[in-house]
């Protein structure tokens, strides 16, 4: 069984051959931008992972690798519409560097892309796979939805934010390892288990983003940190410090969270200090590992060496202690 | 083999019945708005048509009508924001009625909820079905780039608007009739000579839809006349004109194309003017009959009764000498 590195390597090189250089060339171009924009590709690598782990080819896996990453993708581009973000990896946005029509069309094309490739599995194999990879894709969408929901909400809690990246962010983690175990040879139990470590660590990923964005090192993490408070963003660093202010500071969390006049440097700060205060970046750390905890649970249900599993353990501890 | 009528009945009330009132209600209810305006179900209806063409179970193509169906209003939903059409059948177009963000994101639910209908088949036969659901899909978006295209461009050719209505029209009524028939027990040939009456049909409506849009019966028609002509869109009769016109005939579609600020009456009486001395009314309809004669010739190839053909060629017939 590979690590990381490797398998990183051997997806990224066969991303390479596909191209996607059909025509219309205004519908593929933006494709073919979209990927090669880069990324950690974690995603497609732990499908590849997973299927190596139960003793499974990865060349086997790898349609339905490219399937998670063209997914991924397909759902960055219509976030970003959504978003209205100009930036993605340092690069222009799609619907920036083109237009939205472009970015709506080509996200679809990639989407159903996604769909050619997932298809391509054994027919044994076929039905459950496009089950979780159908699930998935629901709830990701879902996810989102719930995403620009909260945006317009003074109400949110911290469990509806842990559903929401659940669902928008950590299943596709969970369908990752499963896809690729059910190429691998897992039995359905020990991809479920697999799924549910997966959706664990992605749970761990996401609130480390959280984490990273506001107490990151910035030279470190590559962007400027504070962005999720400048833009009002509902995290869990945020709803947790509501759930545990006290009237004073929620009024004062409220106000700079529904300002945008103050001055950028002063409103980090004051936000900053209130989540000091009310020790959200430790809660967000115990939050991490419970989850952390509960994923090792559902690793430990399975068998496998525990050479495969510090392989893969490496990896979502990559994740998860990351500085960027 | 039962005809359109029952067909669609059936159709309909299994529609009714699957609900889409899931969570969040900001996603599944521009889905419900949009599948409850209803429509003609054509494609739904030829592909349980044409599984009880071949001796199949209705009930075993419902899932691939559904999947057909709500592939069809995902790209009624997106196509809608990228025309910035505001209405639909009547009635406030989902981005007008919510917003673009809901839109996009409601209309790739739908595409997701798609796959999972068009999933649910004979595991022997599911890669055959994907295979042709995912091709067409991706046409779907290449047809509508190229008619994004074409609205920017001064040189269309009438064989490029042929290929851009295949695409983005004709070819999804090739894949009903060809995954019905697949399902109903066709042979892999069988169901690809009804994919190309399918197909031929399908061009035919299209260059139907343009000829009621500028020729048709107000009245009957249920929409003003004229649309295509005021939005400056490049039928086959504005192309078939340019091809046919002299130098002055040239000059003035160019120039009624290029203008806003013509009183709309006037400019269509104009370019119908234009249209009636170039013939483009009769070249349409010949058009039309050459497809309807290469759909006849593919139907012939299908060793089906008669009586059968006669029931599909019924709703052939419909959808190419419709008034509506």
């Amino acid at each position: 069984m590979r690590g990381y590195d490797e398998l990183f390597s051997f997806f990224e090189k066969h991303l390479d051959e596909l191209q996607f250089s059909h025509q219309p060339t205004e519908l593929y171009g933006p494709i073919a931008y979209t990927l090669n924009l880069g990324g950690k590709r974690i995603r497609p690598v732990l499908t590849l992972m997973s299927c190596e782990m139960f003793g499974g080819d990865a060349t086997d896996a790898l349609p339905q690798a490219v399937a998670i990453e063209l997914f991924h993708n397909f759902t960055l581009i219509h976030d970003d519409i959504m978003d209205d973000a100009p930036l993605r990896r340092g690069k222009r946005t799609v619907f920036k560097k083109w237009n939205p029509n472009i970015a709506i069309l080509s996200g679809d094309t990639l989407f159903a892309l996604a769909y050619q490739f997932a298809q391509q599995a054994d027919r044994r194999l076929l039905p459950e796979i496009l089950s979780v990879f159908n699930q998935t894709a629901i709830e990701v969408c879902e996810g989102q939805q719930y995403d620009l929901n909260y945006e317009r909400m003074n109400n949110v809690s911290v469990d509806g934010y842990l559903k929401m990246i659940r669902l928008k962010t950590a299943v596709l983690f969970g369908a990752s390892l499963k896809i690729g175990a059910l190429i691998g040879g897992a039995s359905e139990e020990h991809a479920e288990n697999l799924y549910e470590f997966g959706l664990n660590i992605g749970m761990g990923f996401q609130l480390k983003d959280d984490l990273l964005d506001t107490f990151g090192d910035e030279h470190v993490f590559g962007k400027k940190t504070g962005g999720d408070i400048l833009t009002n963003k509902k995290t869990f660093l945020y709803l947790s410090a509501l759930e545990r202010a006290n009237d004073e500071q929620k009024e004062k969390l409220h106000h700079l969270y529904n300002t945008h006049d103050e001055d950028e440097e002063i409103k980090i700060r004051y936000v900053i200090d209130i989540f000091t205060q009310l020790k959200v970046f430790k809660a967000a750390n115990l939050e991490i590992d419970k989850y952390w905890d509960n994923g090792l649970q559902s690793l430990d249900k399975i068998k496998i060496s525990d050479e495969n599993k510090e392989i893969l353990l490496d990896v979502a501890y990559k994740m998860i202690v990351r500085e960027k």
